[in-house]
């Protein structure tokens, strides 16, 4: 194999991705702040659910384990898996009370995005431990961890269960590291969770801010690259991708090299999504052997198709649509400036 | 004065309501359930909120008391009130995080709503005994309180302040008993302090069910509405309104007698609302000095234009519309066979 | 009878107590800092228990309602009072892992004490509504409520259900404020249940700065006793004693009376206990139809014997003690200088 | 050196220990049920306040990261330490009102012993990451965890705290597992925890019913001390101690050894207190550079001078009592006969 991570051929399922189920609430009136949105119209969200919607527009055999709200909402997300032919079995239905996460979307502009979020008693932190189904991760090559279900018990118990299945079983585990301030009650707990789950992580990605936050607890007052993906390899990391926004990402391996990808020009009608897409197109390809600039680059055109859109996971495209959208790019046409 | 009900026409403003405010979304797909809605109408809601924006329609001079989000939907509510010409410096705007509630509706067939509530950590339940303003109670005729705003401290306290206040000042109370199960933790909790609240008001407003709820503590097996209504007349009220959802509801008066009113025909989108918009014209009737039973038939058919429309507070009517309805109804142009 | 409370003699009970039971750590070694103390005495406490053990002693048929934790002190308080003669067929048992409250306490110097408390969790702020046999206030002259059940719910709402119960049945009650600022979370909140509470109640007895507590409410700048005691006149009392420490106690009366008495020396060895001596002993002599200025100067004879004693519950003595103290008292046989 | 635990020594501390602080208060009157007890003596405890206080008797340089109450019970377990030479710097004092958690202790018979335990909101659990000192912990030879400060947060997280800087400094690391069942919520929970930082320890010292909490996670269904052992030498383990109470311990390291030691008599008051000063003397064997058997026979030793007299902490011995207590043994002048 041509990259850093080794699946194993002989799993039934391709990728299986546990933590946060919600509700995107768009608004359908964009460049204008929330206060002057009249209608919004609703989408499953949540990175892991996104990024899972996003392996099986690509073809690949998926799984959910997560939890959902005993309502509408939540009947409205597990309906929305089924039909994007996830194996929802591992999803279990909350009977406390709990309610299904919101993300209400602002758009000013494409470059000013915000979200405003309902977190409190949602079921998707209510995951536990004894509710992630064995057989799932025994049965899958890759498992995806997102630090957002780490951010409270008892769903944050769930996903270092899941990380013990992953090890007994050899699945490669890549964590999308996904840090949202709210629902963590101080940076310290942040960054002992997030560094006791990547030590146990084959890949790890996330953006510079990321890594800084868990490296309050070291040493790298510099901020570099070399010396937070070092780190990492001392652990089980195989792979450590470094996102440093509009300069492009960087991808580090064990064996001390640095991979880095075109980036490709897109209309952008929103961020939001685009972490998600990356983050499954990158996945896909690593899955499919190839180089890891590759798959780099493969992950940068799927998330230009998903910033194009107003969605984020109705928008995850299928691979020839990723493959056409690149050709355009080099043919030249698809510019920026088109936007 | 040709009802029970004494109002001091010294005071500067006519109404004054306390406790919820909250936003409504309502599924623009209806008839269906809403794990197959899409889109959703955004509208400023809250029982008191809904009554104070149909006394403001109705022509009154109004304000409100109570709390919301540091947030979008918080700025929305607060400018939606301002723009309807209610007071809001009695609002004040929650610094601790919390959300703003949210009520997504289920509109299945016009006899088949439901409600989808999100209440944790909601920002109306914060309000604040030292919160509430004396000299908006002080200033008026008339103040509103609702029973959801007794559910937690600290806006339980809240209301017993405003109480106080309005005694203190001389302003006659009314109770909206508006109870909703989610938020109490019991029902003795419930009782108690729905119990201690309706002891100091002048009119109580309420259905059956309520009533029951809050004779839990004592003795009224057969549920006899005379009997319900003569605890009341020992305190302060004046005037108890039972309601009796189809049946028609029932007025009864301090001096032993009970009054009926006509009702109307309705083409029925939805019931949501009924019950405010009821109030708001009941009130606003007995402020002018009308007969109870003009009062009701007013509150009717305001009533009847809520439910004829998708939503709660936008729908409001103004004083004309009113009477051109009940017109119209007499003259048989509004018929619910021509639903 | 020569006193304003009417008791109905044909109830089989005298007096019932509701609220805290607790256990009292007192060091052995006194006039040193807890930090030096090294052995404690373990003996039943809490106001309302210490009151209706004094009234016990004093030879009234007594009964407690109240809640105490599955535990090795819950069965020792409950041990207590059936050895004390004293009915706890309304004291509850907790299932839900709540311990018994703890007070230790420091004896500095006779008058520089202080208490350490574990109020956490405690069983006897869990007596619920529905836990509060009604037949036992049904048979009783006259129900005890104290303000430390007052401070959470669901003991809030079982006061308040309790209070409804007497009412029902035409039971005199008596309010002692008890006031600690602990597991009150505001001052507000504070001052509106103890408002509720003493609306419904026949005799209120507090100190000084209990009723400024409850009066933020009002307007009594002045601090005025006429002001403070005229107030519950307009409500239910029928008594009102205010406690000026060292300068005594004043009793008001509805008929616009004021009543004082004596106060007699003391071998004071600490401060604790004197409040609840005082009020069995006040109410004893109310019930026997005493005299005010009698009742009052009966109480406060108890409370000394009590000051001069290590332990507060214990300490309550019985009639005579109390009569041959008095006597000592008036022959000179006691004296303060002799402490 | 002669066993397999490698002390830098460089390191100008010998041990620090942290967690919990807090009060055992012993029953004066034993072998009776707590009902029947009336007063007790007060002692600071905790398991790893106890084994510091020991390795302090036992002649090492010690020093202690905790948090206390700001209360008397708090500066009195301070000023202990201070007067035990134990390093106190490294304990803060909470500021929220917290209290110190208290150990009742029940003697029926020297074979029944329990404790009634208070542990709601206590100040030992309120330990922040950011005030663990990591100049303690880098300047220790030894630092000893204990399972209960992995309870709750933020205590949690300030033990993983503390084995990051241990891991940074070079300390060797025991773990006490001390399985306290009250303050945790869940089986998975408590799992998950144990370990995640037991993967991290030198040396792990537990019973063989700790263990089997710890491997719910795992496949030992046979409760194999080799397999249990043999896990924890995959991660950093070098030496792993499973207590099978009246059946003795034994010690596995890395090479495949397992080690017994002899046990001695004693005239037991109490149990308690007997894993503590095991693990003291234990330690203190190991850091002498004593053989694991010669360690364990002086941990068991140490154990029975504690089990025979009426405290914990207070009766931790010196080493010349310990060496003492050997001989007399092998001499044969005490027995447990003459218990």
């Amino acid at each position: 194999m041509s990259n850093a991570a080794r699946f194993d051929a002989a799993k039934t399922l391709d990728f299986v991705a546990v933590g946060r189920l919600c509700i995107d609430l768009n608004a359908n009136e964009i460049n204008r702040p929330m206060e002057e949105t009249v209608t919004f119209t609703k989408y499953v969200g949540g990175s892991p659910a996104n990024i899972c919607i996003g392996m099986s527009r690509l073809g690949l055999k998926t799984a959910f384990i997560g939890k959902v709200a005993n309502d509408q909402m939540g009947r409205f997300i597990t309906g929305y898996l089924n039909k994007e032919g996830i194996d929802a079995s591992g999803v279990t239905v909350d009977q406390s009370g709990a309610v299904t996460g919101l993300a209400f979307t602002e758009i000013k502009s494409p470059t000013d995005c915000s979200i405003l979020m309902y977190r409190d008693n949602v079921a998707d932190l209510l995951l536990e431990a004894g509710e992630v189904r064995e057989e799932l991760i025994a049965a899958t090559k890759l498992l995806l961890i997102s630090g957002t279900a780490l951010a409270q018990s008892p769903s944050r118990e769930a996903v270092f269960q899941a990380l013990d299945y992953a090890k007994k079983h050899g699945a490669v585990i890549a964590f999308d590291l996904d840090y949202r301030p709210y629902t963590w009650t101080s940076d310290e707990e942040t960054a002992v969770y997030y560094n006791l789950a990547a030590e146990k992580c084959d890949i790890i990605i996330g953006t510079r801010e990321e890594f800084d936050m868990m490296e309050r607890l070291g040493n790298n007052p510099g901020r570099d690259d070399h010396i937070t993906a070092a780190k990492w390899f001392d652990h089980s990391a195989d792979i450590v991708i470094i996102k440093h926004g509009k300069d492009g990402s960087i991808a580090y391996t064990k064996d001390g090299a640095s991979h880095r990808a075109r980036s490709f020009p897109a209309k952008v009608v929103k961020t939001f999504g685009a972490g998600d897409s990356y983050a499954a197109g990158f996945l896909y390809g690593l899955m499919q052997g190839w180089e890891i600039s590759a798959s780099m680059e493969f992950g940068s055109a799927a998330a230009c198709i998903v910033i194009s859109s107003h969605s984020c996971s109705d928008a995850m495209p299928k691979a020839p649509q990723v493959h056409e959208y690149i050709e355009r790019c080099l043919a030249g046409e698809i510019t920026a400036a088109s936007n």
